[in-house]
């Protein structure tokens, strides 16, 4: 067995001499070298290229290959892939995915090329495909696999141990067994180690498992997600209304769920779509980013129009001007900081009703103590810098309510948008920013002509 | 068995009820529903309650169930908790942990609570204690779990299967044995389904897996968390330098690793801390968040010493002012887009010294058309509305800058500070926005300067 220290090295080192030999234009070698690689290390590989290298890697790929590939790509990569093989040949890398990477991958296609596919696939893999597709997107149906072993409760164990071994092997990951009546309706549970352990002679029923939980086929995989890790299950069953067995869910596949969850706050707090490919050609990235650009312009403008409203106030006193951004910037940050932290609780589950107010307070007491905090110092710091008591005073003024109003909004805004079913990660800190900038500068400027103009 | 739909909405009604009757003081009710949640669920409770209902709880919570419980916290509650025990108990409450979670919990407690625990335990424990906090924290042989089952390949697996059967039952998540020799070095590995499916006659050693990979003890968690995620494992085995068998992980453990990675980067890019807890006292909380306000108040200052430099400048024209800050907060969000994206490819392991020039240059190119673009919008915009097409020019041409500039940095920042060991989630955005803002003040005043002024 090789120790994975190397193994990690090694397909860093392998990616990066294939990487070059592809560069050299030797074909034949990369072919080679791709044969020797995990379908995982492939597909790393080609997300970590380039378009026009991943149809060089793709064609130089062994056929057979392709679905496993296909299998651990990211949806924009796969599409990008996709979208440029024949129909014949998507139905051939297709043929032995398992159901949920089926689903997945067909439900990620543009309309058209999925019709093709569905078209010419043979009616069996066409019903296979259909079956699967026809579970909401992102629901446990959608992410299961259908090929449970099932038994029946009045058998003893050591007709179960000589059933199996008639198969050659179990289905991947397979580490529980599950109890069916005739109506195929789930009674109960038997995990592999329990099997293992006990004497051939009970019957299934008096060790299997009847208080573990099956999961609904129509529920949300972010719902799955969290459930696998709240519970450390390694696999669950997936049940239908009546309550019918009608899949398995294995950790392997919520795992990808569980980073995705965990990363979309932060890429749709930078205004990203959580599939950006980091690879992708610049106009179709250009295309992608300029709304959240669009969006950011818009505030801008608004902070500049606020700003506006004090033309002649900015023009008896240039140094407002240069100090203009200052108050803004903090409340800026110290809004995304509570932000933040709202929209991972809410992800965690922790933020409920029963809480939320508590929290608010909290956000709102930290904005307080911060702006007694920041407006201090820079009140300091202009006193010395501009020489300028009566403007430490103003500024440290226009801090304290930015950093209140900061605290507030953070903590507020995210709860708020929630109730109103829109995504807190994705407007969230662009509303907030706009908040801390208006008040932030009206405070400044605000006070400045009251107390600074004569 | 219940269905898992109830279960997730009842857990949300169950944790609000006890809220409720906690505040209506009804100990001995809240009492009885916490014996009736599992342990994860009642992590979930403490962790969305504020200090002093934490502590409530905690006294209401049967003893015995108080290990399982704070296996299941995340470091900063579980520390703020075992800081108000005494010792002997947290030493009652560690007793039945597994190894890896008793190293985890023990190595977040501060050093003298840790030793006077140390101190109360009895030598087995204590041994027990010490060789598990013995491996370097983050590391393999840090998150592992001890309890591994180890067969010899000379033996049929009938009598495999006999030798499991003396056991009561196997250790938790257990789906795989380990082949290993007398010197108890690992040769392969037999999953608990190829073992069922095996005829009972046949050794070990022919149905044993001698490719599959281990992990070195001193490999770090994070390598850990993305091979078990590449390879789609539910175990690993964990052997040291001379390949002797040490332990297992299992993915359960790893699921929390991958999704705190996951999370690392959000967090750090507010300035907070991964571990933040969101109902900590404000205090606390203010403390942590003050040395990131306190790093963008020298940024913000910066920013200001540089409009400083155009005094003269923005005296002359109030309406610089007003604009002023349009041009660093596109140049803001445009670098931020690029930075979280890099960041991202970077802890996805996409991003390679083989791929990060065309990653730059690709950037660089975006930046360019997001140049483009909005300063054509832009000087549009400030042409009509303030009816000043030089102006508009100006404007224009310092947003081309920055855009550059801010897709440039976004790309190279990363990528830099990875090579100096710095965390780019971490350091990354200040630095990037002091270079956009920077940028953007010199490039809009500066020009102006020459162009405007006369």
């Amino acid at each position: 067995m090789s120790e994975t220290i190397e193994v990690i090295s090694n397909t860093q080192e392998r990616l990066n001499s294939i990487a070059y030999y592809l560069n050299a234009g030797a074909f034949v070698r990369v072919r080679k070298m791709l044969l020797d690689l995990p379908a995982s290390d492939v597909a790393l590989l080609l997300e970590s290229s380039p378009a026009k290298t991943r149809q060089e890697l793709w064609q130089l790929l062994d056929a057979d290959f392709h679905g496993d590939v296909l299998e651990e790509l990211s949806e924009d990569v796969r599409n990008g892939i996709i979208s440029k093989m024949v129909p014949s040949s998507v139905v051939d890398a297709l043929e032995d995915m398992d159901t949920d990477d089926l689903a997945e991958t067909l439900s990620t296609l543009p309309e058209d090329v999925l019709q093709s596919v569905l078209a010419s696939m043979d009616a069996q893999d066409r019903m296979r495909a259909e079956k699967a597709l026809s579970y909401g997107e992102d629901t446990a149906g959608f992410i299961m696999n259908t090929d449970t072993i099932t038994v029946r409760s009045d058998v003893s164990i050591d007709v179960v141990l000589r059933y199996l071994r008639l198969k050659t092997e179990l289905p991947e990951n397979t580490d529980t067994l599950y109890v069916v009546n005739r109506r195929d309706v789930l009674l109960g549970t038997v995990s592999l180690s329990r099997l293992l352990t006990a004497h051939p002679d009970v019957n299934v029923d008096e060790i299997m498992d009847d208080e573990s939980e099956a999961i609904n086929v129509d529920t949300p995989e972010s719902d799955v997600a969290q459930m696998f890790e709240r519970y450390n299950w390694l696999s669950a069953p997936v049940v239908d209304n009546d309550y019918n067995l009608v899949g398995r869910i294995t950790i392997d596949d919520v795992v990808d769920i569980i980073r995705e969850d965990a990363e979309h706050s932060m890429m749709s707090m930078a205004g990203l779509d959580d599939e950006e490919d980091t690879f992708a050609p610049v106009g179709q990235s250009t295309k992608r980013r300029s709304v959240w650009l669009g969006v950011n312009l818009i505030t801008a403008l608004l902070a500049a129009a606020v700003s506006d409203l004090f033309e002649t106030t900015l023009s008896q006193l240039a140094v407002l001007a240069i100090l203009n951004t200052i108050v803004p910037s903090m409340g800026g940050v110290a809004g995304n900081q509570t932000l933040t932290l709202v929209i991972r609780g809410m992800a965690l589950g922790h933020v409920s009703p029963s809480n939320s107010l508590w929290l608010v307070r909290k956000e709102l007491a930290i904005g307080f103590f911060n702006g007694l905090i920041w407006s201090v110092l820079i009140a300091s710091v202009i006193a010395i810098w501009k020489q300028d008591y009566a403007l430490g005073g103003v500024i440290a003024f226009a801090m304290m309510m930015n950093m209140i109003a900061a605290g507030l909004s953070g903590a507020t805004l995210p709860i708020i948008m929630k109730k109103l079913k829109i995504d807190p990660a994705l407007a969230g800190s662009v509303i907030l920013t706009t908040i801390t900038d208006v008040v932030g500068i009206f405070a400044f400027l605000g006070t400045a002509t009251i107390f600074l103009i004569d």
